[in-house]
């Protein structure tokens, strides 16, 4: 099995959830923290674990470009390279070829883009990018899909739809074919799921073991001896063996902004079938009420007992709503990329913490929030790190707006 | 009191001994993590404290020009301003005049010097340096003097020498007359002094103490009553309460590279009377092996008793090397800045993470240290994080660096 979901509790269209993958445990609805090239910039791991972080996400485009997809599946996968022995989520690079690449050309195959860190040229297709996900080995990936620009007339969006859902049938195909390449296949996890505790993931005595692919003989439960003998870059398993531990793959429902495409894009995609389904190529720059009605309508007929993630979104008011309204996941570059540039999101709304009203100001940045930084730091203290453009800020204010959003799901899964 | 300095041993020259400021107390020999301005550079307070820091040291030229002065006193002097409840040092100033400033212009009283941020004109004299040493209220803080450029002639050494001789006067004149206006003055203390555990420093019912120079009746003892009426920005008293708690000046010895100058700098610096010793004026571009005649030579003439700080170095190999002289403190932006450069100490030696060979090894940075850097992270993730440009890079190495100059300080201390 792959990921198993599990509705605890509903409040209108709004649920409670519980997405068990092998590697964590997630409470929905649940907001992802991106971390671009396996990074949530700024912040350290053990501090990501603190704020309750259960899943961030990875861009397979920007790895598979740097350091490249090899080199991460040789550490055992991303959880293995970055040290994350929680869950993470790809997508597919479909969106950052579009968004990030001028001079591209679609085919029927695939796309061909030019590298926007050094002009080189590549090819991306639904199996490549399969292909690619699979040896980050993140416990849910997307298909490969066209994000249809916006806005784009009817015409235009249905070819992109139809696209999209035939990219979508050799995604799954290329994928059920291969899915027990994923670096942390079941037989190694079966190994090292008796590990009680965390353990320095480096095997002291087993200097031979770089190699991802090599499996052991069962090991010995539970003590200091089989941590000798644990390959190096296997992350410790979150949940007890299972019979089939593989990644989960989710669809991805596209129409631009026709309902009536949407409908049909959603049913499709279902028929496909799917561990989950995303809402895609929204918040691609059309109005906010635009993109509320969307949502609603595509949730409609996405099924109720698999989770739905809306890709890209938002601000906190946002994902709040789009939780109530039954969304299950989440993600979005906006509080950390926001944090870098001194936007923090507080109970008192959005200030810019390099204005000069806080300079002398001692007090929290956010009152009513219980992160580290606010415990600890003055506003006077945040703005003049940002303001001397001091590395300390970037760290700090990713930490709070991260944490505010993490407390954003969380009242909203307790009102649930 | 202000200062106290025990040795516990001694092995040859070297001494195991115990500062003991108003904030904290400090194994030394010790090695000072440079805090420019009110940061180590990408690394939280509370990591700093998780390595064992306990003292960093600030720059007031740096301060005084961002955030200035009077916006770190209101906050409390830097403890309360960057939330650091262990040993501050500061620096006079007078280095970085010289070295960051190439119009400046030198008389009796002291230096114009144009900021290095803005060209904005500035005046930094012996009192100025000590009014701004007092406003941002470290434990130890030291006089104004000349830093000798290097090289430099026998009439010009005398010439610098004396000035600085002059103006560790009138530091200290100005120091005694004045040292009672620190931001945390004996009867702040006091009040706070009960209070066992580290509390949030924003006092939640006290929205009208703003000002750090507010007094306090006697407070209750170790109760949670005490947190509400905590004056904002007072950190918290690490030492029991003393009758007259104060900041220690100590001086620094010039001389150039003449062991004569050296000699009649220390005793005529003695013979005014410092809480402890500085050696300044080396590491300015002289062989190594002169470095350490100088330090041997004057190291003899500065007494047993008090304190000796080396200031401005070095490598890990120097810290211990004069450390085992004879020296009690140091500091160097070297581990830090090196870190932001990938360039990493460890046991096997200096590596340069940025390089290729890197770029798939799983191992450990640093097989022999228990940093949580090099217990969590590979050499491949953290070459990644590095040649992607990361935050993170920034983050991981320096905390790296600083562990390694701990540990080395560390292992010295048992040594002796």
């Amino acid at each position: 099995m792959s990921t198993d979901f599990q509705i605890a509790a509903t409040s209108g269209p709004a649920r409670f959830g519980k997405l068990i993958t092998p590697h964590s445990e997630i409470e929905t609805p649940v907001f992802m923290p991106v971390g671009t090239v396996a990074t949530v910039k700024g912040v350290p791991q053990d501090v990501l674990e603190e704020l309750g972080v259960q899943i961030l996400l990875g861009n397979t485009y920007h790895l598979y470009l740097r350091p490249g997809v090899e080199t991460v599946r040789r550490m055992g996968g991303l959880h293995g390279f970055m040290s994350w022995d929680r869950s993470i989520l790809t997508d597919s690079g479909g969106f950052q070829v579009f968004s990030l690449n001028d001079l591209r050309k679609v085919s029927e195959e695939g796309v061909t883009f030019r590298s926007h860190l050094d002009g080189s040229s590549h090819f991306f297709s639904p199996e490549s990018a399969m292909e690619a996900q699979i040896g980050l080995g993140a416990d849910i990936i997307m298909t490969f899909d066209e994000c249809t620009e916006f806005p784009a007339d009817r015409e235009r969006v249905r070819a992109s739809m139809e696209l999209t859902l035939r990219w979508a049938e050799r995604s799954k195909k290329y994928f059920e074919e291969h899915k027990s390449e994923v670096p942390w296949s079941s037989c190694q996890l079966r190994a090292i799921s008796c590990q009680e505790k965390q353990i320095p993931r480096f095997a002291r005595n087993d200097n031979s073991t770089r190699n991802d692919n090599s499996t052991r003989s069962d090991m010995p439960g539970g003590d200091g001896g089989a941590a000798e003998l644990r390959p190096a870059g296997q992350p410790r398993a979150a949940v007890p063996t299972r019979a089939e531990q593989t990644q989960a793959l989710f669809g991805i429902v596209q129409g631009g902004m026709d309902r009536e495409l949407r409908r049909e894009s959603a049913l499709r995609t279902v028929e496909i079938g799917f561990g989950g389904y995303a809402i895609g190529g929204l918040s691609v720059g059309e109005p906010r009420e635009l993109t509320r009605e969307i949502v609603e309508s595509t949730l409609e007929h996405l099924p109720q007992d698999k989770p739905r993630y809306l890709m890209g979104v938002g601000t906190p008011e946002e994902i709040a709503l789009y939780a109530r309204m039954g969304v299950d996941m989440m993600d979005c570059v906006l509080p950390t990329r926001a944090a870098r540039h001194g936007l923090l999101f507080t109970s008192e709304g959005k200030i810019s913490i390099k204005q000069a009203r806080f300079a002398q100001d001692g007090g929290p940045l956010d009152p009513a929030c219980g992160c580290r930084v606010c415990q600890r730091y003055s506003r006077a203290y945040l703005r003049h790190l940002y303001a001397s453009n001091e590395l300390l800020a970037q760290v700090l204010n990713t930490v709070h707006n991260v944490s505010f959003y993490l407390d954003t799901m969380r009242a909203v899964r307790h009102s649930i």
